[in-house]
């Protein structure tokens, strides 16, 4: 993934109707009047806010003239996924080093106990 | 994790040197000089990022006066990583399901090379 499709992607992620919208499409494809309704937005405001999601490849149109149903994109999500999943190994480790802390900790207190019986 | 906070988390992540500036800090706390350096910014533009990040939450700043060193805080990164993770399962059940049809397309093959016999 690039460096502009990681910024898109990120960017797109932090509207809440946008993530509301993709939230509706993994339940399946819409058009953009059903995607409208539950938003109590106008369509244009919706248009605008699958414009970005289109451009940062999270949403494709369907050719159905009419209706032209959008549909959800995994590809990108997943892959700003796999960028979060690095810092995952960092706070998971934090962790870890905190729990050999107090191990350690326990360990001392267990000696000094042993050696004052 | 607030609607706002995760807005916050999200836009935070939309730049590529606010994203280098949290891997730089998962090797360690870092005064903003030092943060400065690999990225031949000024300490202005630098400051600007990490005012961004600080709001986001995903980086505190250190007491001692003088350095006022810069830590990376993991909790609204792997809040964040939970809401992605939740497409996670929707886009590892697409291929779940794609793979149910490959196998059931694979069973009828199967069944009409068997009949043929």
């Amino acid at each position: 993934m690039t460096i502009a499709a990681l910024n898109a992607t990120f960017a797109a992620l932090a509207d809440p109707t946008r993530r509301a919208i993709l939230a509706r499409l993994t339940q399946g494809d819409a058009s953009v009047q059903e995607l409208a309704e539950p938003f109590d937005m106008s369509l244009p405001a919706i248009s605008k806010h699958l414009k970005v999601l289109e451009r940062a490849g999270l949403v494709s149109r369907g050719r159905d003239a009419q209706r032209r149903p959008c549909r959800i994109e995994a590809a990108p999500l997943e892959e700003a996924t796999e960028w979060m999943e690095r810092y995952r190994r960092f706070w998971e480790g934090s962790f870890d080093r905190l729990d050999d802390y107090l191990k350690e900790m326990r360990r001392k207190k267990e000696k000094t106990h042993a050696r004052r019986k």
